[in-house]
């Protein structure tokens, strides 16, 4: 496998996630009465698609910005500055899944934060506010300490990878979870799979390859950017642009 | 965290594993009604404690046998087949955890593999089954040729954590679905968190800190065997012994 390129590889990893995203939308709108922003049933089915996105597929695409081999060349802000906005555009898309899924519950007064979907997925949202903080405050803040950025960053480079899979056992709990709520009063149970158990399930199956194929492009050591070591890496990137 | 030291990791892990396969012996015993090999609910029952002590606890644990210290002095041999062992013993627990849901599924003529959770969890059983046949194949047998260990090494080392992470996600939805199963027609539902829902979520949570520390572990530099490039690393172990 060493001669895989980034290029094939990201290809391959951004059809993957618009096959996630479609299947999202797609379940919400055929099977699920589409989307609207009224406390309903329609309001809840942007919580999937804007966790899916964001969460999931944006999230997964920004951990991979220091990978592409193009940003090894050059000055790191611009890569450094790419990733804040990519993870910041995930972190709103979540805030405002978790605003449909709240909102759809007070509505239609279903209790909050019960399940283990709800106890995983929140661990996961509250890890990732915690990680885009510490981030931006070690290694874009000018005034971040060299040792801070040290101790942290291996911090940081393990919760990416440890907060994927946190996303992934949230999103495969909640597809389980609306799969029973949908077809448990069902005259096709999911015990006799039926299309919609059958899309829910492929989508599950999409959602771990694509988490993987990350978790593997993260751990791969051809892939690493190669300057770990150099000054640039070690100051607070907008001291040079102060 | 840099001055975190093997043995303490080591018994704070040992006790979180004991409480993740005590948790769910008790929720086996206390709430499903225990154990029996009947294909009744009772057979079910091994299924759970089987796989978390199997393809959770005994595997991290497995995996983390290169990180003691005490494995880094002295011939690699002895941990390789401490390693195998371990993964040996735990694979034993995994099949024998299938046949009891399967035995369970056809004496109550429910279908086999229709849910997510059996999609996922069988995808890590295979890519275990496979890991372990190719581990053994490359890092054991005498006649093994060094290109094929150099090349599947960062593969097994790879799919040593992404099985875990497929684990963790098979367990989260086992918990989902059986709190489903359990709670949907109870008087006391699952949104209204009756003390075998709170059980079954702490269970899960647990399951995701136990497995968030061994990837943790096994990513910490610190804690990686020195001698990575050594001869004794790059030949098959056997054959020294021959």
């Amino acid at each position: 496998m060493s001669g895989i390129s980034f290029l094939p590889f990201s290809i391959l990893l951004g059809v993957l996630g618009i096959l996630c995203v479609g299947f999202t939308v797609y379940w919400s709108h055929h099977w699920l009465g589409g989307f609207a922003w009224d406390g309903t049933d329609h309001m809840f089915n942007w919580h999937p698609v804007l966790m899916v996105t964001g969460m999931l597929v944006l999230y997964g695409i920004a951990a991979l910005v220091y990978r592409a081999p193009l940003s090894w060349e050059g000055p790191k802000l611009p890569w450094k500055l790419l990733h804040a906005s990519l993870t910041l555009t995930a972190f709103i898309l979540v805030v405002l899944g978790l605003v449909a899924v709240f909102g759809y519950h007070n509505g239609q007064g279903i209790p909050n934060m019960y399940s283990l979907h709800s106890w995983i997925g929140l661990s996961a949202v509250l890890l990732f506010s915690c990680q885009w903080l510490m981030g931006f405050s070690s290694f874009l803040l000018p005034w971040a300490p060299l040792w801070l950025r040290a101790l942290y960053k291996p911090i940081h480079v393990f919760f990416g990878s440890a907060i994927l899979s946190l996303v992934v056992a949230a999103c495969i709990s909640g597809i389980i979870e609306k799969l029973f709520f949908r077809l448990s009063k069902s005259p096709t149970p999911y015990s006799s799979l039926p299309t919609e158990a059958w899309f829910g399930n492929v989508l599950g199956m999409l959602i771990l390859v694509f988490a993987l194929l990350v978790l593997w492009a993260l751990a791969r050591p051809a892939w690493k950017r190669p300057d770990v070591s150099s000054e640039d890496n070690q100051e607070p990137l907008l001291r040079g642009t102060r």
